[in-house]
């Protein structure tokens, strides 16, 4: 059964840019200039911190959190536990990306001491959603090596268990994107192959998706409008772009320009229900 | 009364690209690409290191020092005083720039105890000018809510007392920027509102200032004339841009192809002195 | 006298691109995001990961290791040590890149205890090369100082003798590129000017030499392939940029769309045996 959502793509967006929501980010290396720059692109602000002695503080000031588990360290790993917790007692909601989860041991640990902090929203691609359920996938490192059908197939039934188990919102991105609450699913479709070539799209989406979460109401329709116009912007960018060094700036401009009449956004949802 | 630079700014730039200095930067992990490739692009030579360990080789070797306090850790903040230290010890020069400074108690601690190895600038845009001296401001992160015009002229009258109770040059800027010795003050347009959808602007800007100061005597009209090839770049560059991403490749080519005789960039300044 | 590759360049970068290697960087906080996007431009996938609780599991599902000892601390020391032990134990290949060696006596150090691990592959300028091995360079910071034709003469006698020593491939780059194992030396003419004027190019050079010798057999050749590729993408790009600003896109672009057929790759190389 089709459902639509309470709130369009376009309105949340315009939200979003009323609000200007404060993003906390404890992102990896890799992402911290690419996260900042998207958030700034669309309308929200960054701010990235980890000193254990100013999360609380950073907490406070935030209107929400995204950790991303990639390039850990020991006292990031504390930092993120911290924010993670502090951000949960107070009633903000967060997101996590657990980047890279299956390639070793100390980012299984690590996503599993965050999971009791319940996050809002979990955003990874299937090799990730997979390894985070304990499931064996195909990849080898960051990025996704399970975007075959069968494998997509699988990896969302994988991702309606996660959301219900945890009571949260997982975002599942890569050739087709799912969001689920384990109790809707909502497919989207768009963006384009370039994103695959550019570091840092799936983390600069996670803090998107935070962005979305905290200018709005409802956490599943919040993610699948970040996702929806993550997919837009990515579709328009690719079709401008002749290589992943020129999609940067294209993809930038459009989420810059994105308006919240964009009329595809909305129609590029397909909303069930999970049996 | 209106006066004139002993050195335009021009001429300063000149001497800048002839000296390539070497600017030895302490910055957040955001900062480090785009401080690096401003400084490369107008001409200078960056050096990024924050080891306690080789911190006095580093500053031995380097011209001047650009301390950034985004993304601070205990770490961190030891080299940063380490540093400070050195370079005041050996009379080279060195920007504070106070990022977030009203975000956390471990921001303001840390400013602190840098202000007392006198720094040669002190930049920030009006929020974090208005937080170091100990007065409320309307920021809630790391990007400026005090760009109305009542809250300029009161930030301006805190840059003058910061400057006079520091004894040295306090650049603050935003929608207008002004710079000051706390005896003159320097008034300076231009700029782009798309500088503030590009993360790191303000950051790059002060390892930009590092770089004048180093290659000219005069830390007030060398602080000067850094912020008005900034601004005059990033209005050639919003002129031409489409929105942020596109914003940046435009805005390292203008101060690529910046010229010492670039006519705008003397037309810019508007001398006072402090009454 | 004048010998031709067993491989040509162009075959290496198909092989790299059929087997996608899992390039691990240990790198400065300037180069990571640099080094991620150059990565996936030219068909390797990037993994960033320090923590020492994890390196033995990167190490195991990379497939080459990548050093760069900018931005150094001295858990991240460590880091690297292990890394370089675990990957030369396990029989992978990695490459060293000894970014502003001369500058401390720390980078000093990290390097002498690196080389104990036996690296493939080092990658640096002039100044660098020089400084690895004990001379004196006209370098100060981590961009080289060294580019006269005398100094290059040297700088190249230099790279031969360290190629012997360490029984690994020497990669000299700046405005002449050569290739040395220590028994035959390969120049490679290309590239362009604002490639000096860009931030963490030579870094991100030493992840693609890690990506090529990941995916071919002879360590030599598949260095002196990265090179010709880098070379002649700069080449490309320099053409079409208005200043470092476009530079990078473009670069980007001629990195992705580079054909394993590009006429130019072979003829940028010249082979010679060492007297």
């Amino acid at each position: 059964m089709a459902i639509s959502l309470s709130c369009p793509p376009g309105s949340q967006l315009e939200r979003l840019r009323q609000t200007t929501p404060l993003v906390h980010n404890i992102t990896n290396h890799v992402a911290m200039t690419p996260s900042a720059n998207t958030l700034l692109a669309i309308g929200a602000s960054p701010l990235m911190a980890h000193a254990l002695e100013e999360i609380q503080d950073i907490v406070r000031v935030a209107d929400v959190l995204c950790i991303n588990i990639g390039t850990l360290s020991v006292p990031w790993i504390e930092a993120m536990q911290l924010a993670a917790e502090a951000a949960h007692l107070a009633g903000k909601p967060w997101v996590l990306d657990p980047v890279g989860v299956g390639a070793s041991l100390l980012r299984q640990q690590t996503c599993r001491v965050l999971l009791d902090h319940q996050p809002s929203v979990i955003r990874g691609n299937a090799s990730e959603i997979l390894a985070l359920a304990g499931e064996a996938s195909q990849s080898r490192g960051v990025d996704s090596g399970d975007d075959a059908e069968d494998a997509i197939v699988r990896a969302t039934q994988t991702a309606i268990s996660l959301a219900q188990q945890h009571g949260c919102v997982v975002a599942m991105t890569g050739l087709v994107d799912v969001v689920t609450d384990g109790k809707q699913l909502i497919r989207i479709t768009g963006g384009h192959p370039l994103m695959g070539r550019v570091t840092a799209m799936g983390c600069a989406l996670s803090s998107v998706v935070a962005a979305f979460i905290a200018a709005n109401d409802e956490p599943l329709s919040a993610t699948a409008s970040a996702l929806a116009c993550y997919a837009y912007a990515g579709e328009c960018a690719g079709y401008h772009a002749t290589g992943p060094g020129s999609f940067v700036p294209a993809f930038l401009d459009t989420l810059y320009t994105l308006d919240g009449e964009t009329p595809p956004l909305e129609t590029r949802m397909e909303i069930t229900n999970v049996a």
